[in-house]
């Protein structure tokens, strides 16, 4: 069986486009926010479902057979090709108002991601890879990305969500060796900064404890715009787990030599 | 003398398209982030640069008496009204492609900011306030924005830029006091943060030393919002200082006691 690469695009951005209708009139919204704060009914959760629902339709319809792997509603199907949803990456930045939150889509085959987007549909932003192509897409405008090139750990921009993800003695001594070989850190981007990793604004994104939904969508994203991304002991990580992903090969075994060490 | 508020609003807004000029042409370019990594040249502060030349121009024309002080150029003229100028506000945001920085625009009487405006251009959003009323626009509509009203500590949501700006032990005993006593902690965000407040989406941001430019133009939009902001002592921050930012005087007077307290 061939992959129609065409279709499967076609079905990334329909389907982003569907989970924004779900997503967008919540975000910013004095019910997103007091229910959140209120316990109980949760918004965010409600925003993920919604959304969660709404890809799922949009996938099953042009491609029945394949599984779907998804945050909110677990997995359905049994197929070597698989579909990987977090309908809304960044939970934190969507109760506090910040556009930095996106839905991740990502198109496995035999376990590891082969196509994917991250939409970030505030701002109007599509990261979308498929093989051979990564693209930035918005306001109806298409343009290629690519990773910055950077090679080397002492110049590198690293961005991780929160120094609190590295929540024991062993791993906190792991990101300060990081913090201390590199030239700015930043925090709370969750998936954005994969994406702007991928458009060659950053060079370097650490974090632990990732789940395959943070992750799947923006694996191809990465090698297609030239970068690597790899777990820390080196396997694929479209699973999910202690994630690097960098600019280059060069810097992600620089990356992960270093992170080892400690 | 009376004020004309129409014609500060005006200033604001035409100062913040001018420097939309400057500095969208080198965000998210090659330019900006190899300059920046190369030492020497630094495309940053260029886009400083040349975006406050840009904000002094439109001010001067209109209001040629009032004093400026800038982050770039410093401070220029004598008079009991100024205007407080920091052209790009989050240059770690800047260079690492995050939509997260702003243009920042005070006007302050006898040292008290009381309009002002932030302006993300990239997203295309204006947060503004002038005595009376605090506004957010986009996309050619305009709407009033206020507070969340949050009183309380336990469930606040708490912005800083980053924990690293509490650099001695006893500034970051104070962090992790503010860190126990609410629910969500965001970093990341600088000026950005402070625009959330005021339009409701967070409750609480905590920053020590800034500079008049970084909170100037912040202080009215949160005060207009519902909002309250002081210094850690209780002073006016219009001057800069180690600021908190609160949804509310009586959330800011409990965070001021937590602080005060370490």
């Amino acid at each position: 069986m061939t992959l129609d690469l065409a279709k499967i695009e076609q079905t990334l951005l329909a389907a982003a486009e569907a989970a924004a209708t779900r997503t967008l009139p919540l975000f910013r919204t004095p019910l997103a926010i007091d229910n959140k704060l209120a316990e109980g009914f949760d918004p965010v959760t409600e925003a993920d479902k919604s959304a969660e629902t709404a890809i799922r339709a949009v996938i099953a319809e042009t491609f029945p057979d394949h599984a779907i792997i998804g945050e909110e509603w677990g997995t359905t199907g049994n197929s070597q090709y698989s579909w990987i949803i977090d309908p809304v990456d960044g939970t934190r930045a969507f109760i506090s108002g910040a556009p930095v939150w996106g839905t991740l889509i990502g198109f496995a085959h035999n376990g590891v991601a082969i196509a994917g987007l991250m939409s970030q549909p505030f701002i109007g932003e599509t990261f979308l890879a498929v093989p051979g192509r990564a693209t930035y897409r918005r306001a109806g405008e298409t343009q290629p990305i690519s990773t910055s090139g950077q090679t080397e750990l002492a110049p590198a921009r690293v961005f991780t969500t929160t120094p609190s993800l590295f929540r024991t003695p062993e791993l906190m001594a792991k990101w300060k060796a990081v913090e201390s070989a590199t030239r700015l850190q930043r925090f709370g981007m969750d998936c954005y900064g994969y994406a702007l990793l991928a458009a060659g604004h950053a060079d370097l994104v650490i974090e632990p404890f990732l789940n395959t939904y943070d992750i799947a969508a923006l694996v191809p994203i990465i090698r297609e715009a030239g970068g690597a991304i790899a777990c820390w002991d080196g396997t694929e990580p479209t699973g999910g787990g202690d994630v690097v992903a960098a600019a280059t090969p060069e810097l992600l075994q620089k990356a992960l030599e270093l992170i080892n060490a400690v």
